[in-house]
């Protein structure tokens, strides 16, 4: 239970990340960022929750519609600890939510799974880059809502079970690889045509993207930022054994 | 803390449902019915788990849709519990389930709701008639098994939902009613003509409810038990608002 005493050199987080909800929230700049943070990040595991239900009728065994069945339920609780949070801080969670309902419903429609394979790519790459992006997010927030964001990516461990079934789908048939691959292109594009669009119609949550209020950031590290998840992406998609 | 000495006023359990699981299993023909009651019951969560999922996409707001979606990841949460059971008594859940998944895969199919009333009609219609059959079938089950069974019928909540929702649009628009009336009815007989297939095709389960294997238990019980379940329907369609 030592604690030793090396607090200078590892600095701890300073500005708003060492700030708690109370404290940073008196800004009404970084108050909306927030809401709009949790309200798009609330609808998202809605919408994976139906994606994935819907996704396990197309299971071929009763054990992975069970899997997937499971993974929604997950998603939902996401969902209610994120509704929670706003209902807590006085937000009516629908009302923040519904701005950011259009982007995800198209991205979904635009990218429905027509088979099996098809559904654990998308429930892989999706809840990947998702996490990705709010935990690169989640960095420069207040330490209240950094622990709730970073909760709420912990355990949703799509990962594994999606990674053994599609590379034993390859294994079997090499020619399938190169459809999803195409598929993983696709959807990361659709992804990153909806998020530009997020940002355009949501100022406060793109000013703090972009270091109006969040400190660290600005237009050049936003752009790392995207570049580190689609880096990201390229390696999973590289071990999962589809050139992206 | 007293307990009062009236053990004779209201006498306990007798037969298998004064034993625990590990007395009554002994007998393999009431082993077999309690998987396949467990099997059936653990589909039957997972298939409404599919549906209530489903339905939500028919929910005319947000709000709403997540009240469905708790619904579901509810019924999720009963199946871990049925299967996790299935494999504490070293039963393969897929394999206990698989018997039911027709007629329960059937009876969704040909009761698909055509729009979010008649979803939630069937929501609460479904889970009433459920809940009341294996409350009956309880009564008749080990400790054990009884306690299961009545703990995951017992949060389900849909009622209370469902019914304000209906009775609201009955009252904008009692023509509604009339519709909605007769779609129960259709449930009702649907329901009715797969447990009798249930019944017919499998033999541990329906011997258990003729009394072969649980005691107290005869073909006049069954059909006075048939008789229960229907009139609590009908008075449940009436409190709807909806003549059965």
């Amino acid at each position: 239970m030592e604690t030793p005493d090396n607090a200078t050199e590892t600095p701890g987080p300073t500005g708003i990340a060492a700030q708690d909800w109370a404290t940073a929230a008196v800004d009404p700049q970084y108050r909306a960022a927030v809401v709009d943070l949790l309200g798009a990040l609330a609808y998202g595991e809605l919408a994976a929750f139906e994606r994935l239900a819907e996704d396990a009728k197309l299971a071929p065994t009763l054990a992975d519609k069970a899997e997937l069945a499971k993974m929604a339920s997950a998603e939902f609780h996401h969902f209610e600890r994120l509704t929670d949070r706003l209902t807590a801080i006085e937000v009516e969670p629908t009302g923040a939510m519904e701005p950011f309902a259009r982007a995800l419903d198209d991205f979904h429609r635009q990218t429905a799974p027509s088979d099996w394979l098809e559904g654990l790519v998308k429930a892989y790459v999706g809840d990947s880059i998702a996490s990705d992006f709010y935990r690169e997010v989640a960095a420069r927030l207040d330490s209240d809502t950094r622990s709730l964001v970073l909760a709420v990516l912990d355990d949703t461990g799509h990962g594994n079970f999606a990674v053994e079934k599609v590379r034993a789908a390859i294994e079997a048939d090499p020619r399938v690889g190169g459809r999803l691959a195409l598929w993983a292109r696709r959807l990361m594009g659709e992804a990153l045509s909806q998020a530009q669009r997020v940002v355009a119609d949501r100022d406060a949550l793109s000013t703090m993207l972009v270091g109006g209020v969040a400190d660290g950031f600005d237009l050049a590290e936003v752009g790392r930022m995207f570049s580190r998840i689609t880096e990201a992406h390229t390696k999973r998609m590289a071990a999962l054994g589809l050139a992206a």
